[in-house]
């Protein structure tokens, strides 16, 4: 394990050292539900309590290296597509010391994991909807992850990870539905979704749930829907 | 000024500390050119290079906190809406020590600011499409803030902070133009802004610049397009 010294010389000797955390908030949809991904702690402070899955900044890897040790390390998780979501830097966030604490999020279908591996870890998934409160500022850390993948759900192309290359309106509409949580007006949703340069009709119809069949679309790119406004 | 110390017992005793610092990308907009504003270093390491405006989280303050302070000290800009971009984490990104960076950006208007408030601080509006290499990864870091100012010049709001209450289309479209420094097809622009539920026009004509005069448009909050989808 590493120690606390860094530097006892040189420009910034004189400066103050923070612990770096890492908190990751894993979000999953799975039977028309969104969870998150939590983990009972073994370790001190708050030793036996639900929180997110975190851990420290070590000293031989970068932030976004540690973010995913952190992650394989506490759920098994690995080859997961994580971005950063902000940093928490409250001077009293954690009772422990003060942490700076790095915050990343995704969005997962939990359906095409394997849930033995996370449970295995002691990782459970929780309905957004009716979480525990949770130590820290972890609910905060939760509340904001909510707001950017349901604001950017299709903006930043995230649904489409969660879907099939090509996919009818209902399944699109169905994902919006659940990870918003709101229900939503088939007709100005068909009509947003139509106007959006980067969702495109293909010739396919897919028959495998009504005679008439469904027109199967698919997502272009990742840019924004501004990106030639 | 603060010293190395934290707590040398407790739960988090054993583990690593880093200093963590402050990086601010403060992009302006003034007369069709987009700059980013830099200051010569007068202190080590790289003193008089040019640089990010940067500089440390102290113990008694929230790294957001920190953050306004450092732009302050810097540039004398106050009461500016910065926003996190991303913390940048890497082992040997600063050559002084390991060093963890918060970046923080914002996009002004400078016509609106005192410029001898700036330039007494020593701090400069460089072209974005003309920098110097600076040190470290600052050069990344703007580069960063580009990509995202320029993806969201519309879907984030960005662009409505620097436009009066009520813009002609022409307005609009000019500051896109400069920020994303690409020309833009007149009718697809006006098209998709139409388009836009977040745009809504006016009864009211400008008539400072042609005698048939342009109608004006208002933003009407700063949720993104697809909020309703």
């Amino acid at each position: 394990m590493d120690n606390n010294d860094g530097n006892t010389s040189g420009p910034y000797a004189h400066l103050p050292r923070f612990h770096v955390g890492i908190d990751c908030i894993i979000l999953g949809v799975r039977g028309g539900r969104l969870g998150v991904l939590l983990i009972r702690r073994d370790f001190e402070p708050e030793r036996g309590k639900l929180s997110l899955i975190g851990g420290f900044v070590h000293r031989d890897e970068s932030v976004d290296e540690s973010a995913r040790r952190v992650l394989r390390q506490l759920t098994g998780l690995d080859n997961i597509y994580i971005r950063q979501l902000g940093t928490f830097g409250d001077v009293d966030r954690d009772p422990g010391d003060r942490v700076v604490s790095v915050a990343y999020f995704a969005l997962l279908d939990v359906s095409e994991l394997d849930s033995r591996e996370t449970e295995r870890h002691g990782a459970e998934w929780f309905d957004v909807n009716d979480l525990p409160v949770l130590g820290f500022d972890h609910n905060a850390m939760i509340k904001m992850a909510l707001d950017k993948v349901r604001s950017h759900i299709l903006s930043d192309g995230l649904a489409f990870n969660l879907l099939p290359g090509e996919f009818t309106l209902t399944q699109l509409q169905s994902l919006v539905e659940t990870v918003t949580g709101r229900k939503l007006d088939k007709r100005n949703f068909r009509k947003r979704i139509t106007d959006d340069p980067c969702i495109e009709a293909t010739e396919q119809i897919d028959k495998s749930t009504s005679r008439r069949g469904a027109r199967l679309y698919r997502h272009i790119t990742n840019k924004t829907l501004h990106k030639d406004a």
